[in-house]
Order: C-alpha cells, then sequence, then structure tokens
C-alpha cells in the first residue's frame, strides 16, 4: 500500500481532469479538501488490486451533479463519509475500502477525503476509467452489481436512501431528480461490492494512471518540453485537432450542463472547423461535419501551451485549446457496455462507434 | 374497537370524498381495494383515541401524487404495507397501529388496506381533518413531530427512504420530486409517533365523522330526503352556492393538479358567479370576484342532486353543483397552523383568513 502525498494529489489532480474528458466536475476543489485532510494528520493509502482480498466490502462513491454547479456550490465537507456511514448503518455491515466511481474529474479525488476521514484505503481503479454523465455507465452496473441500496447525502445534511430499484436506470432518474431538488450537487455511495468482483470488472490501475499523467505534465512543462506530446505518448493519444473557440453553447437541462464547442483551426488545422457536443463530458467530436471520434472513447481538451484540461464549467470563447482522443479501456467497448454508454445511449444512434484504436 | 363492515366502507367512501375539499384523490378504487381485503377474510379494526395506548407508535400512511394521475395509475396493492414495514425496518421497532395521513378522499380509506394486510388498528383521527395538497400541512408536523424517517414506495417496489432531512419542507419537495420522476403517484409513511402525541394533536374522530356523514347522505337518498341539508346539519355546514360549471381550466404542474373553476348561478344564485381556485383540493372560494371562503375551512364541491362529492379530477363541465363551507378544526387555525396552511401558505398573501364559523 502507498501513501499518497501532497505532490502525488497534486499530479492526480492534473491527470484526473484530462481522463475527465472535460466532465466529472472540476478537480481543483477536491485537491483542496483532499489536502486538508492531510494537513491534519490524516492518511490516503493508495492499495493495489492485488492488495484487494477477494472478500473485502468496497464501497465506491462520489458526486453526482452538474460540473457547472459544482464550482459555485461548495461542499460542507462530510458529505461523502457520511453516505459511506449511512451505507454501513443500512447493510449492518463495515465498509474495507473506498473506490472512486469514476477516475475522471473532481470525482478522481474527492472520494479520497471520505477514505482519509474513514481511515480506509482507496482501491487503485474506478467504474468508468474516464468520467460519464449518468450514474448506469459504471463497469460496476453494466457487469451485474446491483448499486441498490445506493445513499445520497447534500450539504445540508438530508439524507435519501435508494432501498431498493428496479433497475440501476431507475437509480439515475431518482437521484438525478433529487440532486436537482437539492440544488444541483451532493454526494453519492451504491451499495457494497465484493473485492473479487471489483478485481475483475472496475478499470484496473486508473489512480496510477492519473498519477502517472499529471507528473509528466508537470515534468514536461518544467523541462519546457510540449505537455501535449507527453500526454499523448503516455496514453496512445492521438491528435485530433488544434483550434481557437469561436463558439460556446452551453446551458443547464435536467442537471446536466449540456452544449456545444465550436472550434477554428489552428497551425496545421488552419482554414478547418471542428466541433465538440457536450453532457458534462465530451461526447462526440466532428471535423467538418464528419464525426471522428465518440463515446466511449476519450475526447480531451487540453490548454494548448501548458496540457492541463479545460473542464466543460471553465471553456471560455478564445481560448488555444488541443483536442487529444484516448482510447478507452476494453471493458467500456463490449457490446454489453456499449449498450450503456455507446453513442446511442447518449441520443446518438446514427453514429456507429469506430474505436479509436482502429483509426490508426 | 370496532370492525368495520363492508357497508361502513361503502359510507366512508362518501363521507371521505365531502371530506376531501376536491382532493386527497378519488376514494373509489381505495374502496375497491378495501373491499378486497375484507372478501380475502381480513379485518379492519378502528381504534378510537381513548383506546389508543400512550407508549403505542402510531405511522401515519397516505399516498402522494397527483389525484388526476391517481384515478388512471392503478396501484400494485401492498405500497402502503411496504411503506410501514420500510418504516419498521429502518428504526427496529414494531409499529402498533396505523393513521392515515388525511382523511380527505381517497387517504381517508387507502390506509385501511395496509392496515387489513398488516392487521393492525386504524386509529380514528387523521393528520388533516380534511385533505391538503402538501405533507408539512399535517397538523403532526405543524405541532412539532418530525417525518424522518419516511419511506415511499411505488407500484414497481421502488423504496426511497428520506432519512433525515433538514425539516418537513425538505420532505415535500423532495418526496414531491420523487413522485413525479416514480409517475405521478406512491405511497408514504412517515416516522412513528407515540400514542400521547397522536392523542393531543390528530384531528381526533375523523374516521367516524366520514362514516356518519356517508351514511347520512346515504340516507337521505334512500328517503328521497336533501342530501345537501343533511350534509350541512351533520357538518355545521353553510351554503355557498349553487350553479352549472360553465368553465375548467385544470393541468399539472408540478405532480398537482391546478387550476380554476367557474360556476353560474343557479335557483336563488341566477345571475350571480362563482370561482374556486383548486391545488389538488379547493383552495378559495370567490363570489362575484370577492373572497369568501378561503383554507383551511372547507369548502365542498357536491353534485346538487345526490350530495356526493365532486373530486377536483372529475369536475366536468356542465355538472350542476352545491359548494358547501364547512368550518375547519381549531387545531387548524391556530396562528402556528395558519403559517402552514393559512392562505399565504398556498400563495394568497393578499387574503386574510376569515374563519367560516365567525361568518354566520
Amino acid at each position: 500500500m502507498k501513501e499518497l502525498t501532497v505532490q502525488d494529489i497534486e499530479a492526480i489532480e492534473i491527470g484526473a481532469a484530462i481522463l475527465g474528458t472535460g466532465g466529472g466536475g472540476n478537480p481543483y476543489y477536491g485537491k483542496l479538501e483532499v489536502l486538508e485532510q492531510l494537513r491534519q494528520g490524516r492518511r490516503i493509502r493508495l492499495m493495489s488490486m492485488e492488495e484487494l482480498p477477494d472478500d473485502a466490502l468496497v464501497v465506491s462513491i462520489g458526486e453526482i451533479g452538474a460540473p457547472a454547479v459544482s464550482v459555485e456550490k461548495i461542499n460542507e465537507g462530510e458529505e461523502l463519509k457520511r453516505v459511506v456511514e449511512i451505507l454501513e448503518r443500512e447493510t449492518g455491515r463495515k465498509v474495507d475500502a473506498i473506490i472512486s466511481v469514476e477516475i475522471g474529474g473532481a470525482n478522481g479525488i474527492k472520494p479520497m477525503t471520505a477514505a482519509a476521514q474513514l481511515d480506509l484505503p482507496v482501491v487503485d481503479g474506478d467504474g468508468m476509467g474516464r468520467a460519464f454523465p449518468e450514474m448506469q455507465m459504471t463497469t460496476f452496473s453494466m457487469y451485474g452489481h446491483c448499486s441498490m441500496p445506493a445513499a445520497m447525502s447534500d450539504c445540508h445534511g438530508n439524507n435519501v436512501v435508494f432501498q431498493k430499484l428496479k433497475d440501476e436506470y431507475w437509480l439515475e432518474n431518482l437521484a438525478r431528480t433529487t440532486v436537482v431538488e437539492m440544488g444541483g450537487s451532493a454526494a453519492m455511495a451504491e451499495a457494497p461490492m465484493k473485492g473479487s468482483f471489483v478485481k475483475k470488472y472496475a478499470i484496473p490501475g486508473t489512480v496510477s494512471q492519473a498519477l502517472r499523467l499529471g507528473k509528466a505534465v508537470m515534468e514536461a512543462n518544467e523541462a519546457k518540453r510540449n505537455p501535449i506530446d507527453v500526454i499523448m505518448n503516455s496514453e496512445n493519444g492521438v491528435m485530433l485537432f488544434k483550434g481557437k473557440i469561436v463558439d460556446l453553447e452551453r446551458r443547464m437541462r435536467s442537471g446536466f450542463t449540456v452544449g456545444q464547442l465550436t472550434l477554428q483551426g489552428l497551425s496545421e488545422y488552419q482554414g478547418e472547423e471542428a466541433n465538440i457536443d457536450i453532457q458534462n463530458e465530451n461526447l462526440v467530436f466532428r471535423m467538418n461535419g464528419k464525426t471522428m471520434v465518440s463515446v466511449p472513447d476519450l475526447i480531451v481538451v487540453l490548454n494548448i501551451d501548458t496540457g492541463h484540461a479545460i473542464t466543460t464549467d471553465v471553456l471560455r470563447y478564445g481560448q488555444k485549446v488541443a483536442v487529444v482522443g484516448i482510447p478507452c479501456h476494453p471493458l467500456l467497448c463490449t457490446p454489453r457496455a456499449l449498450e450503456v454508454v455507446g453513442p446511442a445511449a447518449f441520443g446518438y444512434p446514427e453514429i456507429e462507434y469506430r474505436p479509436l484504436i482502429d483509426q490508426g
């Protein structure tokens, strides 16, 4: 088990934002919360998949809501701890470890706060290998785990338990409608999983991946090397576009940040135009109107100079960005997974998923 | 303890609809469900306030949703039983008796189904003495009972627990938003109360009242006497208007049936016009534009010939009706109660509540 340092957390912030493909919430506040835990003398222990006992009870946690809200509506600080404790009471069993529902964005880092407060290890992995906007989109749900009982808590200490629901989509619908009523952000924990299940179906090693990626970007910036190249090399990434944001439509709809980004090409992309469709995360990348990359592959918008990810809530007119595609984990592109996170699941029945990895 | 008969249930249906002041859901389906319980050999025992032990645990139950939905979306049949059982699990304590959240409409009768299924007595009283559209509007909440944990269940067996919430208004908001997502109707149970509290703050004797009222209407109809007069005599009622429905605006808004009814005067009211504002229940009665009666007093719309109540979901153009005012129970017009169920609480800050009983 590895104990994470302040420097590790700083790196994970950068890496988690990149893996968030624009969503999962801006990890900056999450980082501040976690650093405060370290300052208070608590520990954050990262547990590898190999170290996780088969019979351990693992709870996946994260925040639910719209990224655009979560940067303005600050946490009370113990929401994520509370939802784990509620589940322990509901199930009558002690939890052994925490895992992030999604490594991307704030949810790649925020669960560490609860882990520190509860003195539980954080499993090196997550349920998405990126960020997705809806709750049924975890590999845990896709591969058969039932999320109920699931617990929800907001900054006022309003605690709601979804004790038994018909399926994972009902959880998404009821939790979403509840979080909207709660003001747009809240903590959630889903029913405990056995270690053996997590080992098989979590996206493995993603906390280390975020850490490695963040460190690489930091080192590249210090050494004045091109951080975009470093990211692409580290993650088998593909350069999709370089351009300036010339149009940005972004609004709240049913608790989501939705919209579209338009880019005008720069340097070798001069004269070209690209678009990205957003639902919390970047969903579809088009160049001159033609779909090039789609979910579940990762579409990452980076500051062209620093290589830092630009989450959808801080996109601004005039920003110069590089758009990089990163192939998703194989667990996300099985037929079973594509039913839940393929283009059709996001309202694009006309788009056939073409794996980035096959596009050379 | 009195065991209720088929004839009693038939009478309570009529009486509960009258006390529902248009809302609480049409009791017809509720009656069918309860009669089915009797047919299966189960019992419905009515417990008087005097018989209720001080240390008994009493759970208030009812359905939440829009009346207009509840006549189309039929229950699965064990929703109300389930919410009681969920609360027993949550609190780790057995419930001793059931009480209706509101005597008015379907909720005056439906809780008997759960009582029969669980073989628990029904307390002769309720939390409103009529029907109201929102959950914080019970005398239980007004006089200090905390409704959490509260349980909710729909026809699919989706079970949600509001374990701890900031206040009763949060319960109304979160439960309302959840019931909308559930399709517009669901069962609810609120945290158990002690018998001593119920004796002090429930509106007493309202099941007997509905029974008596229903029997009186049935007997009047059989004897060809005027049932409207019988109702007024039985409940200290005041004749407000006789007229024909000439305009009816009714729509769904955030899970409520809202709208306005316009009446053209008949017989001694020829040439006059009256309006009734609706939010699930009849809220405000105006004659020729002047407010005459408002919540919390009861505004009852009756079929002018039969004396049967016309709930807001079955109002139709052309119906001939009598509008009767009935004074509310004193527990509903204390300053504390008026804050929650006075005209201002329903969006009428300009209307000062003038008790019907003073208008003689």
